[in-house]
């Protein structure tokens, strides 16, 4: 499970960071990819990783303004040019699909495999699968924008074997039961329960993904304990008046949010032209004052995020 | 007066060459540059130019392929955050404003310019101004598509000075009168006849973009004594079948027209990515063996269009 940013610029592409783009790749999980937010040449940028079209089930969209969208098309027309590809979802607010289907249909762009729409309207849980659920939740921007929390369904323990060792189970089929959580009765008419023998569930990772708000109540829902939070930057620390009336968040009050909430680790991401070189690395140290996992991060970075327990 | 090729590649970008889009650049003669298709990621390749979209006046779209337009919206709305930019025409078949104005209602990009649209149905001249005129014919592609000749008016001989010699004619406006070839009095009565002392007109330079088509006639009255026929060359020349049957030329066609229409230099562009490194070589040289000026261009490629009569 890792996250790649593939743009983390705002509102217009620059020579060091592009538009916004985002892939949660869940390989080993699902043999899936996840994209969030697809500004324009987020396949070029794809370009350069080792990301295959053909894996991404599944993109979610924050919100409508070109620098989030505006890849969208191209992304999808590039898709059908790779052979036997599946269906795909794309999460996002009202006027998505719009968007979407002119662009296709004015350029007679033939998808070879099916689009499902979600249109988003309101928060809560929006995706419930066998291993991961996604909630959103409503941001405070100049349009309707969505945040993301994506939960890995939490695992059960490990069998614990030297708790086992003295009853010399045969190899086969019993230890799947016990580690299923199962009764089993043995040769001798011993009768073991599986939940005896399971060390503590291990929670599933959580992932949130925040792009362009101001600071509101709704990010903390998502927030929670999350082991990476990617919160927009788009301003410095000291910018917040301006921040706030262009609907904006600082790297301050991402770090807040961090901090408040249980968070492992936080991804300053959109971060404006104005800061170029150094002047972002000081959007990364006013946030690490307040939350010292911090990182600002840059286009091509990949960040693995561990299975907790583990590390 | 240069051409800049921001995308030479054909269907989808690759790390080699960008989907289609090229710039004509007037800066010396309107201190303009006009921009020929507009494929995703053409802004991102302007970063890497000395172009800036403010002096882009006016935009030609061959046809609505996404490879071809996907760019537009972005480029539209980056051209907005600067400051001061004048209004802007786009040229392109039916449909094209419906997926511009889509795009930018859906992401609510207000841009701060007029845009008009000009929208193509028939052959022949779509642009008039004092110094160049346009000209488009239909060409033989899947969809509706353009090819656009861009023609430099005839500019009036230069003054013979030498043959001025004897009159001693002092400096000042006279000899701006005699350059526009009126008629002046000297002092001594002695009348002067500009025209009698201009030397010949220079005929204007003639560029003929051709992108997505099938050898089609309509292509030789656009190309007739081109200074620079970029014409597209998506196949080798060996894959004429194949060409017809998708709707595209091979590089031997693209000579043809040169050869036969009394073309001064062809450059080779819109290139399938199915021919890389040597394999695009091989297009080049089987088009030169027909016509030699011909040269394969690669993304960011600059060529001068010297004024004829010069070098
Ligand atoms: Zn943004
Ligand atoms: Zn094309």
């Amino acid at each position: 499970m890792e996250l790649q940013f593939l743009g983390t610029g705002a509102g217009q592409p620059s020579k060091q960071r592009n538009v916004a783009g985002l892939a949660l790749k869940l390989l080993d999980e699902l043999n899936e990819i996840w994209l969030f937010d697809i500004g324009e040449a987020t396949q070029h940028q794809i370009l350069k990783t080792n990301i295959r079209l053909r894996k991404v089930t599944k993109i979610f969209i924050s919100h409508n303004h070109g620098d989030h969208i505006f890849g969208l098309p191209g992304l999808l027309a590039t898709r059908s040019f790779q052979g036997d590809v599946g269906p795909l979802t794309i999460y996002g607010p009202p006027g998505l699909e719009q968007f979407v289907k002119t662009s296709l249909r004015v350029s007679r762009t033939k998808v070879s495999y099916p689009i499902k729409f979600v249109e988003l309207t309101e928060g809560g849980l929006i995706y419930q699968g066998k291993d991961f659920r996604v909630y959103t939740e409503k941001l405070d921007h100049r349009v309707p924008s969505f945040g993301y929390r994506i939960v890995e369904n939490s695992r059960p323990g490990e069998l614990l074997m030297n708790k086992l060792a003295k009853y010399h189970i045969p190899n086969g089929p019993l230890y799947g039961k016990l580690k299923a959580g199962e009764q089993i009765a043995l040769a001798d008419g011993t009768i073991l329960n599986g939940k005896d023998f399971l060390g503590p569930a291990r929670p599933g990772r959580i992932v949130t993904i925040i792009y362009d708000t101001r600071s509101t109540p709704n990010i903390a829902k998502l927030a929670q304990n999350a082991d990476v939070l990617v919160h927009e930057s788009t301003f410095a620390g000291n910018e917040a008046k301006l921040a706030h009336s262009y609907y904006h968040s600082t790297s301050v009050e991402a770090a807040q949010v961090a901090r408040d909430n249980g968070v492992k680790k936080l991804c300053l991401d959109h971060i404006s032209a104005r800061y170029l070189g150094n002047k972002a690395k000081r959007l990364e140290k006013q946030a690490k004052k307040v939350f010292p996992n911090t990182i600002l991060v840059n286009d091509l970075d990949q960040i693995n995020i561990q299975m907790k327990g583990t590390n």
